[in-house]
C-alpha cells in the first residue's frame, strides 16, 4: 500500500475510535488511553494525526453531515424525506455519526465545539425552499422554521426513543415522525406520492453500492 | 415560623439551588461545596434533608413532573396542548425544571437516576385515549406511540432552538411544533377550535393565581 494511502487508512481508524469512545462513555470520561487501545495503534501515530482529544472530537463533528444515499428525486420534498430517513438509518450503524449526536446534546461538548445542526437545518431548509418553489409545500410554510423544527424533533425522538423504547429503530420512530408532520407541510397531491417507509434508506444505499462509479 | 414550616422551607431552598447548579454546570462537574454556597444553609443542615449529591438528583427529578395550570376544557385535546404549552413556559423560569431536562438527556445521569419522559409519556396518553373515546382523535392515531412522539419532539425542540435559535422562546418553538402536529392527531372540527397560542400558559397560570383557592 502506497505510504499515503496508509496514512488515510490509519487515521480514519483512529478517528472512528475516538467517536466509538465518546460514543460509550461520553467526552468527559473519554481518555487518549482508551482511544489508542480501541484504534490499536501508537500513541505517536496518533499524534501525528491529531494534535489533542479536543482536535479529535472537532474532527468526529466535522464527518456529521453527510448526504450518502441521497440523489435527485422526482419531488424534492423527497429529497426533504431521504436525509431525514438515511440519517435515521445511518447512525445506529456508525459510531461517527452517534458521538456527533452525542457530543452536540453534551452541553459541556456543546460550549467547547459546537454542533452541525445549523448545517443541517441549512440542508433541510435549502430543499425545502427548492421544493416551494415547485409548488411542492404550502405557501404559509417557513423554510427554516419548518426546518429548524424537524431537525429539533428529529434528535429528541432519538434521544428520548432510545430511552424509553429502545426496540424500536430510530428509523421507524423518524418514518412517524414524518407522517405526522409532511400533511403539515407538503401539499396533498404531493404528500401521497412520497415514500415514507422506514425501509426507503436501505433500499436506497443498496442501490448507490450497487450502481458502477 | 413553626419548626416544620421552615424545615419543608430550607429543603426546598436547597433543593432548587441544587438544582440550579446541576442545570448550569450538568451533574458530574457539581459540588456540594456549590450547592451550599447558593442555598447559603449550613452543610449540617443540608445533610439532614439530602443523603447525597444522587439524593438531589433524584429529589429533582422527583418533582419534575408537575401539572400547575392544567385544568380540564371542553375539548380533551386543549388539555394535551395546555401540557406541553404550559410546561414549555414554565422550564425557562424554573431551574428545577430545566435542571430536570438536562439530568434527562445526559447519558451518564440518565443510566444512574432513570428520567420521568415515562411519566410524561404516560399523561399525554392518557388524555389522547380520553380524548380519542371522545371523538376528537382521528381513529387511527396510536395514543401511546404519539405521546412518545410529542414527548421526544418537544425535548429536541428545546435542546437544538436553545442552541440554534436561543432568541426564540421556548414556548414559542413549542407552539410551531403542535400547529405542526395538530392536523395530524385531531379532526379537523375539534383542531380549528384549539387555541395553540404561545400565550396561552401565561393566561392559565395567571388564572389560576387569581381564583380562590
Amino acid at each position: 500500500m502506497a505510504r499515503q494511502a496508509r496514512a488515510i487508512r490509519t487515521r480514519r481508524t483512529i478517528l472512528e475510535a475516538a467517536a466509538a469512545v465518546f460514543d460509550e462513555c461520553g467526552y468527559e470520561a473519554s481518555t487518549i488511553a482508551q482511544i489508542l487501545d480501541r484504534a490499536e495503534v501508537t500513541r505517536g501515530a496518533l499524534y501525528f494525526h491529531f494534535g489533542s482529544k479536543e482536535d479529535l472530537a472537532r474532527s468526529v463533528l466535522a464527518e456529521a453531515v453527510t448526504t450518502e444515499g441521497l440523489g435527485e428525486q422526482e419531488f424534492t420534498m423527497q429529497e426533504f424525506v431521504d436525509a431525514g430517513l438515511l440519517l435515521a438509518h445511518r447512525l445506529p450503524r456508525e459510531p461517527l455519526l452517534s458521538a456527533a449526536l452525542r457530543l452536540s446534546i453534551d452541553q459541556r461538548a456543546r460550549a467547547a465545539f459546537g454542533t452541525r445542526w445549523p448545517d443541517w437545518i441549512d440542508l433541510g431548509a435549502r430543499l425545502l425552499t427548492r421544493a416551494k418553489e415547485r409548488g411542492e409545500v404550502f405557501p404559509h410554510v417557513s423554510s427554516v422554521e419548518t426546518a429548524r423544527l424537524f431537525v429539533g424533533s428529529w434528535t429528541g425522538v432519538g434521544v428520548v426513543g432510545a430511552s424509553v423504547a429502545p426496540s424500536s429503530a430510530l428509523v421507524t420512530e423518524v418514518a412517524h415522525l414524518l407522517r405526522m408532520m409532511i400533511p403539515s407541510i407538503a401539499v396533498p397531491g404531493v404528500a401521497v406520492r412520497l415514500d415514507l417507509s422506514p425501509r426507503r434508506p436501505a433500499r436506497l444505499l443498496a442501490a448507490r453500492a450497487a450502481r458502477p462509479d
